[in-house]
């Protein structure tokens, strides 16, 4: 069995996927369960891997095995492969272990050459299907085998349906079919200098080739590297028996899923083309027919593919994506694998299938991914806002992908990719959309199409990454040179903002307001079953009583992270903390502390109220005092303007406010930072200006008195940033216990409080040892921690090298969305092990982004954190993720792997 | 045993300096081997921990040891202690078991009260003598133990000086003194409202308390973090009996060397006072004789000090530091130990007594510090006429680079490089320098600024070259438009001459004469020795021909680090590095390079010339492109005064100017950071803009090749900066590799070089095992990897708060100084474990500024570095501290023990 390099379907199985393949084990396994499935075989990975072992050769005896399978075909449907009579026509296609929508390519019809095409007239009695097939042929092995563009070929097709005035591809005879084909077979021969290969054995050996080597073409390495898919697992090619399609009005083919894979409602839901190929439906150049009109002319057939589809369904226990073809009546299956779905749809498919009893709750929880749930977070529009200003769509399409958003209009993927890079908001317009244009699709808000349906090219990629889609807004022709489109007589140019909506397909010019989402439903249902299995708490960083609230609805269990700068830089108190920098008496300084310490302790009263008993950690002052002040620059400015103003006007009136300003300016040019980001910051300020650290504690445990006398449970938690060095933590931690100790005697109430510290550098997982002796709680601030683990300024790295570090290949993941496990999680590692080697009581968290990042927080859970802190929008989805970590890891098998 | 809480002098020995303290074991010592000491006890450092462990209680029973430990002296001295007749007075003093000079406190004459002074009297028949002694008491132990300001005693004492119109303290009468007697008491009774304490034995009791709480008075706690001495050890006290060397002109103190201090010189060199006690000496009240004076007039008592003096030298093996007194012609030792010296002194002293056969070549290799050998490397300020002429600095700034140097105030490059050509020395003065300034920085003596840490471009470009340079006097206002600066209300002009100390960070006015450094002799015989010992390499850091000789002069065995930035920055090259910044065109860049690529491949020949075989190590490009461009500020500045012009003058020639300072201002705005240290640059720039890395890779191979052709041989060493993921070092190595084949190729000359990278980010630490693979040598940036491991920017912190950390002890020293093994040292041993197993035969070196610091050498070669690189004046302080750390290690000692 070593060297079996080729399968027959019927020798193959649903888990042989390394081996043959998704797309080949599931023909197989359809075969197997006694499907209607055209007969064919699979060309192993592994032969795959031979072909590359041997600097692209195939290996030897391939063909020979591939020979000897077609003849097992060529029993079975009762053709001959490069028969003149009656000849077998294939397709081949790749297929490797995970899917790889649009990434590699098909080739349809092949074997057909001038003699076999006489057969296949002969065969069908239908010469113009014969022809059709054959200019299908020659274009798509051209385009794919043999390297000549694919526009090229659809402008000759083009050109002939004009010159017949026609607009529908069936509109051609088999007339226009042949020429068209013979201006295909010139245009071979000039672009290679030789006849478009004839022999189908040699056509078949090409096209496998071309299969292989499709593995490594660029599209392919992106997809894979984004998705984190290892390069050597190569591609199977599975070699099948066409069936036809396009023999007429009783044929066609189309797509379905067992389940709405936009809402999840379970009916069967698809859609065909009446005498089509596969390709036509996939392409979006038709627009299909919904499955209902197959049930209203073909009831029979229609019946046969519900059952088939329910069957797979029960034998998959999951919802499945189905290919078929009808020929002249008869139902083939083409492909079946686990469908795409939309957030909103996984959510219902899961809950309901455990609701049937066809899969575990467990199951349910892994089957959602972490992207779905982020869908059903998405914001939508505020129709209120629409009705009240009668907006209207300037066109509306088909809602691919749902979910809302605003951006700016750009016509190409690269353009889209860069502005996506530096930070901006756009919306990625295109005529329709291929493989080329990923990479912008992915670094944008929203897609909108011109053409293609719901299963189109554009469609499928915006569904699988939560992107909102519109697509097939026919109404809308784009212009992608000029960079603009024209709805209806409306001229939308590039950099115009744009709001598409992607639940309802309509897309509207300008800013529309988005209003957040409310989920309920089996979302709670769902999240409630993860809550079961989790083992990881999960807390909110909220700063203030809005998004503490809405941290609370989506089921977080504290607050871990309150940032109580944030409070600093509200508009009414920027000012008193300006003076309490400016300060030039300790006197002043203190006035302006009193000032704020009022408001903090209101602040912090009404965040107790709103957690009422559950955990609230509470940052003191973290960044550089410089960032309460007036931007250097512009007063830079105003200084040299008012200086050339008094030099020239000699106005004494000025001459005062320059004076002032030139005070100012040299204060904050004293304070200037060369790198601020490692500068007087976190714990360094409180140990400089002890006030600070003395006000904030006194707000928190006031604050905590008052509304303790109130009834209210409070658990406040004091969170010291920045700590490098044990003494640090130690020096804080004295002046902040005497003011505990001054507040509890004044209140004659007791609080108790945790005293902790944000693990951010990373000397302090190095010395974890002796800081864990000092504090209760150590909260991982992985933002910082990869910057200075990297020794990268995320601020001056993600607009200029870290996107190209990603698209280079230097780095599989931007590690301020996923946490590099590598190196700063080894830090992490060593830092959890000592610490809790020193402090068996210590508590462990998380309040960095990537507390909200499904992958870190399977990694936060490896390393048995006590809670993860996010983003009150990601809560859902660190429960979530939580739960499958958990899952995951008493199954022993990894999340990404349990999705697939 | 355990119990014994006083010793008697004869009880113990040099080696009980843990219990007995310095000072008090060396007493032990002296009169075990029979020498003339006055008889006395020790209370342990023992008594001293309990007293604090019982919250400053003196342990139960320790008086009534003490009152019969009292008793035995009285038995040798034949006087009782509170004796009306004949009394015992005692001196108490401190004595812990590290050397704490001026830190602790000492009570003289204890025991005198109305009673035992009549005895004194009496005994002594010199009541003068008896109330000096009585005055004297009165004010030390009221100082001391009950806190009066000793000042508050001086002014009455000056107060009856300036009554009785004499100037000496010898010239008061007996009845002066006892009418300031009186006055002293009075005082006491004021301030403490109580009477004196008049019982000898209370008088000692409370003088053993205060000598026990001297331990953590503020001086001395300052001390020990600044040494490193642990808090914990506690003070031994002497109680001795009074000798009197103010009996009379046969009388008499002094204090003495057994070499000279300064020079080394093997004669005993001393000083003494006629009918003095000992504080008068070291208190410098009146000017005392040379020693030479005694041999004169006591030539018995001479003789005899001087054979005691020749026989402890013996007997400690060690030039010592010696306290006698005379009474009535009888002489007393009353201290000895281990005396300090200079840098000279303890080279020529170490090489000479191992000479002698005195101590072995091991022992003198420990004998010297590193700081003993800086002081020797670099021309350094004439202390002793600062001291005669009470010179005090005008500013003082951070010791940015070691040395110092006189030359006139010139406040611009170009004046600075115009009159340094003309063999004019100067001192360039800047608010802060950056790259338009170097070829100004050169032609100076040395370098002040009012701006910027110990890694500002001036501190760092200073050092590379050797130059002294104070950096960020704060007080320093410098008007660089008027040409002078204004410190603290002193104003210097342009053309004042002025002295810079970049050892100390003192700035002088006026010439101060400089001691050059002298080398050669011992110095050389003593580091030939260290090359003997040392299993550690010590390589230089140096960019070019000139600091390559330097070092090769004192020894270094390669290059560890040559900046190739370094050269750009020159003021020929600096224009057409900026024309490659800001190139439109791929060409314009690649003409750029190719003007470059001819003057780098020139500096490298020299360069290899000079090392003739040596290593050398080229680290290809590193800091920010940025740096290399004009200043963002004073650009924006000349922007913001150009439009105003235009706006009020329409001048059309000016607008020209401003379009073309606007366009640059542009460019440079969009390639500023936030934070520079961590942006693009290092390995990231090299990726980003392969072309750098192909013209540097170029220019050292083609260099090589030539100088290879004419003989000479050549070792290159390539290296990457800032490598942090392996991914970077492998896509450098890829390129570099192929231009590197090329130029083999094209000169028909085969050239070995071998590659690889800085470690200076955690993540490189952390991951070392994969980068390990991929490169043949590591070498540490210890100052970068000290700023992430920490979270701290060097710039602004050196200024900021590094300073005040120290002070506060929450840092025991600067982390950039010596090398913080604990959280920066633990990643330094992962790493080099990690890498070790990974690829056994690499390489290690250190190439960071803590390359020649001796603590942190110490360190290096502890976790088996292969070799260090500092600059050239800090090669012989790393020879001597590899030296010392392999004859540690042999020993198990630690070197800092070694040298006590």
């Amino acid at each position: 069995m070593a060297d079996k390099r080729v399968y027959l379907f019927r020798e193959g199985s649903a888990d042989m996927r390394d081996l043959l393949g998704g797309k080949g084990a599931n023909l197989a396994e359809m075969t197997n369960i006694g499907l209607p499935v055209p007969p064919g075989f699979i060309i192993t990975t592994e032969a795959c891997r031979q072909y590359y072992a041997q600097k692209e050769q195939l290996p030897d005896g391939l063909m020979d095995s591939v020979r000897s399978a077609m003849s097992e075909i060529e029993g079975d449907i009762g053709r001959k492969f490069g028969d003149t009579e009656n000849p077998l026509l294939a397709s081949v296609r790749s297929g490797s272990k995970f899917s790889m929508p649009g990434m590699m390519d098909t080739v349809l019809n092949l074997g057909l050459n001038e003699e076999t095409l006489k057969g296949l007239i002969r065969a069908s009695g239908e010469p113009r299907f014969a022809w059709d097939a054959r200019r299908r042929f020659v274009m798509m092995f051209s385009d794919i085998v043999l390297g000549i563009s694919r526009s090229r070929f659809e402008a000759i097709f083009s050109a002939c349906k004009e010159k017949r005035q026609v607009s529908q591809d069936t509109d051609l005879s088999a007339e226009d079919l042949q020429e068209v084909a013979g201006k295909f077979l010139a245009l071979v021969r000039q672009e290679t200098g030789r006849p478009f290969p004839e022999d189908p054995w040699e056509q078949l050996q090409l096209a496998v080739e071309a299969v292989f080597r499709s593995w490594y073409n660029r599209r392919a390495r992106e997809y894979r590297r984004r998705e984190s898919i290892p390069d050597d697992l190569g591609t199977a090619v599975s070699v099948q028996a066409m069936v036809y399609g396009n023999l007429g009005t009783d044929s066609g083919t189309g797509v379905a899923f067992t389940r709405d894979p936009s809402t999840g409602e379970r009916t069967l839901y698809g859609e065909y083309l009446v005498n089509a190929q596969g390709e036509d439906v996939v392409a979006g150049i038709r627009t299909p027919l919904p499955l209902s009109e197959l049930a209203a002319t073909n009831p029979e057939v229609y019946k046969q593919f519900r059952e088939i589809g329910e069957r797979l369904e029960r034998h998959y226990k999951n919802m499945m994506d189905l290919e078929f073809t009808i020929e002249r009546g008869r139902l083939f299956m083409l492909q079946c694998r686990v469908g795409q779905r939309t957030g909103a749809a996984a959510v219902r498919i899961a809950v309901e299938m455990a609701g049937e009893g066809l899969i575990s709750r467990e199951d349910a929880v892994t089957r959602v991914s972490a992207s779905h749930l982020n869908q059903l977070l998405h914001p939508r529009i505020d129709e209120s806002y629409l009705a009240e200003n009668g907006i209207e769509p300037i066109v509306e399409g088909l809602p691919a992908s749902p979910g809302s958003a605003v951006g700016k209009a750009v016509f190409d993927a690269d353009r889209a990719s860069r502005m996506g890079a530096e930070g901006e908001s756009v919306i990625l317009i295109r005529d329709e959309t291929n493989p080329d244009d990923v990479h912008g699709m992915l670094a944008s808000q929203a897609i909108l199409t011109a053409r293609g349906g719901k299963t189109s090219h554009a469609a499928v990629v915006a569904r699988g990454f939560g992107i909102p889609c519109v697509s097939g807004c026919e109404t809308m022709k784009v212009d992608e040179r000029s960079r603009m489109f024209d709805a209806n007589g409306k001229i939308v140019r590039e950099g115009a903002w744009v709001t598409v909506d992607g639940t309802t397909g309509r897309v509207y010019l300008d800013k529309i307001p988005l209003i957040s989402p409310e989920v309920g439903g089996e979302f709670d249902t769902l999240l409630g079953w993860c809550d079961e299995f989790r083992r990881l708490g999960v807390r909110a960083n909220a700063d203030n009583p809005r998004d503490a609230k809405q941290a609370l609805k989506f089921g977080c269990e504290g607050i871990g992270l309150c940032r109580t700068e944030h409070m600093f830089f509200e508009k009414d108190r920027l000012p008193i903390m300006q003076s309490m920098i400016l300060a030039e008496t300790d006197h002043d300084r203190e006035l302006a502390l009193q000032k704020l310490l009022a408001m903090q302790q209101q602040d912090f009263e009404e965040l107790f109220v709103v957690m009422d008993g559950l955990p609230v950690t509470i940052r003191l002052i973290d960044p550089p005092l410089h960032e309460f002040l007036p931007a250097h620059e512009e007063l830079l400015k105003q200084v040299v303007e008012l200086r050339v103003a008094v030099k020239s006007l000699g106005a004494d009136a000025i001459k005062e406010v320059l004076q002032e300003k030139e005070r100012l300016l040299e204060l904050i040019e004293s304070m200037r930072e060369v790198n601020p980001m490692l500068g007087l910051r976190g714990v360094r300020l409180s140990i400089l200006i002890p006030g600070i650290v003395a006000m904030q504690t006194r707000a928190i445990l006031q604050a905590a008195v008052r509304v303790k006398k109130r009834g209210v449970e409070v658990n406040p938690e004091i969170m010291i940033p920045l700590v490098a060095h044990v003494n640090e933590l130690r020096t804080v931690r004295e002046n902040l216990d005497k003011v505990a100790a001054e507040v509890v005697e004044e209140a004659e109430e007791t609080v108790t409080y945790k005293f902790g510290t944000m693990i951010e550098l990373p000397r302090a997982c190095l010395t974890a040892q002796e800081i864990a002796q000092h504090a209760e709680f150590f909260s991982f601030g992985t933002n910082d921690l990869t910057q200075t683990t990297f020794g990268v300024s995320r601020d001056d790295a993600e607009g200029k090298f870290l996107a190209k570090y990603v698209e280079l290949g230097v780095l599989p993941v931007n590690p301020f969305e996923t946490l590099d496990t590598e190196g700063v999680g080894k830090l992490v590692r060593i830092c959890v092990e000592d610490a809790r080697r020193a402090n068996p009581l210590l508590k462990f968290g998380i309040c960095g982004e990537h507390g909200g990042d499904a992958d870190s927080i399977a990694f936060f859970h490896s390393v048995g954190l006590d809670y993860v802190s996010c983003s009150p929008f990601r809560v859902p989805i660190a429960r979530l993720a939580a739960a499958q970590a958990a899952i995951a890891e008493r199954a022993e098998t990894p999340v990404a792997a349990m999705q697939n």
